[in-house]
């Protein structure tokens, strides 16, 4: 971890799910294993999902879409893995883009600046993270190693964004502070933990 | 200060005038003081702003981009805060992102940058930060002390941004190199420094 | 160089051929000599282009559009200098959006977070990075030493990158990997690199 404020990863609640979703063109072919999108599964079911789901599409824009839109329905968690390249045949994040209500740009951020700390190459990654209803959506690379990398770079929020998305949340009442808390943005807790 | 380059904070000239948004429906109910808005409002007086203006407003998109609208016609500075996390009621970028002329992304890369050095949960704050005119806006997150730290990473550049945005300018003259220049899109001063 | 992974720049393959285009009214009207823009174009020469072209346009956002479409049509890299600051006449991020096919974020992130380095003020540089067609755009800011400095932020991944887009690729077949090569999205170049 690079940062002495990151510090371990929070276990996610073991009501959320997860979904896996390599754009990959080989892969959905038949002619190479999907290596990112196992051991991303496998990294997932550490932190504590109750349940991943691991999904094979090619790099085609509008099934990515789809793929993402009816995750987003059932998963608290969306990540993709491959397509965030530089060939015309990388369109993760532009079908992901389609599909979000609001980016989350600062995940995105966080990922690439600790990519760059193992290789200049992060920065050619054009991942985008962000919001689809409830669901949280977050592109990985392709590279088995660079995913596994990118997620570890956000691992320890992703406790609070799920639990933030998943409610209950009105005009009255912002989500409560649960596990992984210490909240950024709330100024309830925040007021609360300096003693107001 | 996270980083030697960034040194102390420039005085803004104190013809600068600073408007504070606090987007919250408990504060714009009455039901939490905005202890958020008060310390950043203070914060700017000690930066030099000769006015700071401050406003409650719940957290609704079309209430947020009219408040946002009417304070660039007379403010050099918005700064809100609040409103910038994952539920459907955090709407400020949303709003912000409508009203702007065009992105600053690089501010809201160093809040979060500098964020993240405190605390994870800074990659969570979606906050921008943008051109309205000859005003500049920032989304700063709502809790108090992630706001001062997210404020603190661009204090150094205030004055320089609001006395470029405030003219004069044209074709044939860019803005004066003034209190605070170092400046580093303008070729001239550049030029005139390195001794051309 | 920042980091220790950055690492020496990979020379570019010598078919490669780059564009500078100087965004600045002053040089376009014979004010100023083009400082920033000839630093440049040495130093993509140093950096292995064959071939480097240079033009000066006014702060003209259809002229600069026009331009970078033009350049694109021959040149693997197009590097601009000026127009990315605050004034009203600072257009070329705005044209650079409107002629991208999508961007590459993690460029505008690296060189700012390295100028950030050296002065605060690099945040206020509004530059992006996109691909149009099979060429990259990237935006540098208008002062000799503050463009000099971003694109050294990126020089590591320029020959990557221009190889990538030069192809071949098609469904089946990914970008071979070649001189400057350590992929970061292609699965098949890392699972090679990993053993599988």
């Amino acid at each position: 971890m690079p940062d002495k404020a990151r510090g371990a990863p929070v276990p996610v609640p073991d009501w959320a799910s997860a979904f896996v979703l390599t754009a990959s063109d080989r892969s959905a072919a038949g002619d190479r294993p999907d290596t990112a999108g196992r051991q991303v599964a496998d990294r997932l079911h550490v932190l504590g999902f109750g349940r991943v789901e691991v999904r094979i599409v090619p790099d085609d824009r509008p099934i990515i879409e789809m793929a993402l839109r009816d995750a987003a329905a059932e998963h608290a968690l969306i990540v993709t893995t491959g397509g965030t390249g530089l060939t015309p045949r990388d369109v993760t994040p532009q079908a992901t883009r389609a599909v979000i209500d609001h980016e989350v740009p600062g995940l995105a951020e966080a990922m690439r600046a600790e990519g760059r700390r193992h290789t200049p190459m992060a920065d050619l990654s054009r991942g985008i993270a962000g919001v689809v209803g409830r669901s949280l959506v977050v592109n990985l690379p392709g590279s088995p190693r660079a995913a596994l990398e990118s997620l570890a770079a956000i691992e320890t929020v992703l406790a609070h964004a799920i639990e933030t998305l998943a409610g209950p949340y009105d005009h009255d009442t912002r989500p409560i502070r649960r596990a992984g808390g210490d909240t950024h943005d709330d100024p309830v807790d925040r007021d609360l933990e300096a003693g107001h």
